[in-house]
């Protein structure tokens, strides 16, 4: 006892240390963790109500366990718990598409592994673990690759699966003919029964529709560019005459269009998940949901487009005071008109109304993209050197492509509100119809050719 | 039968011809997803070994289930079927992040469930289902509830899923004690053989090893980069100077950048899942998988100036002769100087070397960027309109941004390459080191502000 080192007490007073500073350690991360669900629950409520919803489904499954109906199926019941477990998702779209999945894939698993069971028992007491493993092989490498088809990947995956699963399942089981049938038959109802009651929980209490969600998030994401835009004019132009740096906070808030970049996958599979909700609202049944696709993807490319801008806001580069003030007015301008027709723009998809209000802004947009064309095309820039002028030029060079890109986003979602029905309102016929035509590139390109052939 | 109209004759006609047509269609139907399939599986023969793997892995089962040891533990034998078409996955990462999860959450979740069990079954007949039920309720919510945190949704969804399934199947089973234990030991072994099939057959026949996948995508996308600004300088400079249109086939070599600017999400899946797999080949266990994702931000970000670089190949504005030729001749030498430099990178990464090859065309590529620089800051520039000279010279002030951006990926790729520990070659030393030096976005613009002010 005497041999302890110097270092091994520091050791061992450090461990009494740890040991005693142990409790309030534990109590910080247990602080920590009930934050952090705290704000995921204040974030998104529904979080919480999804998984008082799965408790709550499960709570049914016992209950009916312990009586009649299912208690009678003995082992098969575990499967109603299997199937509210597997198939019970956060959104309506999931939980009916993994039901509808599973009810079918193990129908047609079931039905194709009793008649295999049945031609392998004919062929006697050797042939028949042969034939079974052959079938099982042959089937379950055909559904894998299945899944590997991009088209029933994004729809019938977990179909694919469970039909693996019940057909070998079914097949390798060791009962007798009259058995299988009536295990198939039991353990089809109880499937069926825990996929009822994981679409009625998910349907009848706080529904989640995927497809609501998707229309949000495309909304919002043109909102999050317009916000970009309204904040970007006064950055820039601003902060380039008082020649001082934009604060901290303000940067932030420009950092919203980011996620835009990144939104595709969530996209597509919000939009595959939607194809299973049936009408609910104001979104019917074959809802055309593709058409938010379309206006995602030019959401996204403006997005690019704004990306690019943004390394200009970043950039410390000066051009000179004379220069900046030449386009000082005008580019704030089309930022902030562009900004306020996309923000109408989103605001109208919210509330799923045919205005037009958007057309006004993207007139001035227009109107003040053509007079910055005008202005860049008189030769007040002979004095200055190409180096300076080139971030405040290419600045407005972008802001033209947006302007265009902002008039191809409202073309697109004019498109959607006509093939999803959006309501009219009155003064939608006060608004000139067809003010904005949806435009295509090479019309954009042709007329700024046009206008330089011209100068 | 008469009065069958000529409009009905010509229905059922129609339908004759329909009925004679329906073979060839139904013909060409399987011709196509024939060609489909085949397409698949040459894309990747990959697909086609993991097919044939999960119909190996079921036989494997199947045949066991056919003699002793499986078969002694009966119903209970299905949970291996079941395990190994759940867990046996397309690649290591995910079928032993499944496995893992499965069997570590089938153990807490049983035991917990055990324990549940026995509690309830002391509070006599009335209190047992009123208990159960309250548990099953309680810890289903919490562990739905623990999905929503990011970095458990990550790696251990799946666990989560499974442990609320076993506890649920556990306490509910109407077993007695005895039996509870007894059942419990026999799923759990059951689940310990199928998860060990499904690794088995994933690791020793073919493996597809994800986190190579990532390595290749990572380097395979910088590789995309290269090629884009291969071609852009020729597509871009040469048409403009002799005035011709580029041909599709161009084009669409110059499309192959776009899937960079979507990788993102696949990639943390990648990564989430690489972190599961043993070391192998050249990738060792705790192989730093995210500095993959810093890489493969950045060439995203190089991607988005890309994209915007893009635009200006697209459009259709011409830039006067005399003025394209005095910076056609250094901005294909800097597109083309980057080119080789990502490609030389994308290669070097491949062989998973240290080479610092790349150096030199950096270090070319900044001096003609420099060069490029000086040009623009001459006032050769004073008698031509701004609007005219504004697409080619962003394309050069995009151009020099790009030679920053690759300076980072290739720092990037340096820090990877000594985290994990490339071999280094004999020409390593030949190359003056840290010729490349980490740069921040500050530096740069700093440096190119000193030039201005200078200027």
């Amino acid at each position: 006892m005497e041999g302890t080192s110097p270092a091994n007490q520091g050791n061992s007073s450090s461990r009494g240390q740890w040991l005693k500073t142990l409790p309030s350690k534990i109590n910080a991360k247990v602080m920590e963790i009930a934050w952090k669900a705290r704000q995921l629950g204040k974030e998104d409520p529904r979080r919480v109500y999804h998984s008082l919803k799965v408790g709550l489904a499960l709570t049914l499954i016992t209950i009916f366990y312990y009586f009649k109906p299912v208690y009678d199926y003995g082992e098969n019941a575990m499967w109603a718990i299997l199937t509210v477990v597997l198939v019970l998702e956060f959104s309506v779209g999931a939980t009916l598409g993994k039901g509808l999945n599973r009810m079918f894939a193990t129908l047609t698993g079931g039905a194709l592994g009793i008649v295999t069971h049945r031609i392998a028992t004919l062929s006697g007491k050797i042939g028949e673990p042969i034939l079974i493993s052959t079938f099982v092989f042959i089937m379950a490498a055909i559904a894998t690759f299945m899944k590997f088809f991009p088209n029933l990947k994004a729809r019938y995956e977990y179909g694919l699966t469970i039909f693996i699963l019940t057909f070998s399942l079914v097949s390798v089981s060791g009962y007798r003919d009259d058995q299988v049938l009536e295990m198939a038959h039991e353990r089809l109802s109880t499937i069926i029964i825990g996929c009822f009651i994981s679409i009625f929980v998910c349907i009848c209490i706080y529904p989640v529709w995927i497809g609501e969600d998707l229309h949000n998030s495309v909304a919002n994401n043109i909102e999050k560019l317009g916000n970009y835009l309204e904040g970007f004019g006064d950055a820039y132009f601003k902060v380039l005459l008082d020649g001082e740096l934009q604060s901290n906070t303000r940067r932030s808030f420009l950092q919203g269009y980011k996620s835009v970049l990144t939104s595709k996958s969530s996209e597509e599979t919000m939009a595959n998940l939607a194809r299973w909700e049936p009408g609910h609202g104001r979104f019917r049944f074959r809802y055309p949901w593709k058409n938010y696709l379309k206006v995602g993807n030019l959401t996204r490319e403006c997005a690019y487009k704004i990306e690019a801008l943004n390394n200009y806001l970043n950039s410390k580069i000066q051009t000179p005071i004379e220069t900046r003030s030449k386009i000082g007015e005008l580019c704030p301008k089309i930022s902030v008109e562009s900004s306020k027709a996309l923000k109408e723009l989103a605001s109208t998809m919210k509330k799923m109304t045919r205005e037009r209000s958007a057309d006004l802004h993207i007139a001035s947009s227009k109107t003040a993209a053509e007079e910055l064309k005008n202005l860049l095309k008189t030769s007040l820039w002979e004095e200055v050197e190409l180096l300076q002028i080139l971030p405040a030029a290419s600045v407005a060079y972008l802001l033209l492509e947006i302007v265009e890109c902002t008039q191809k986003i409202v073309a697109a979602v004019y498109e959607l509100a006509n093939e999803a029905s959006f309501k009219h309102t009155n003064d939608t016929t006060l608004f000139h119809r067809g003010a904005v035509q949806p435009v295509d590139n090479n019309n954009v390109d042709a007329s700024l050719e046009t206008i330089i052939t011209v100068a």
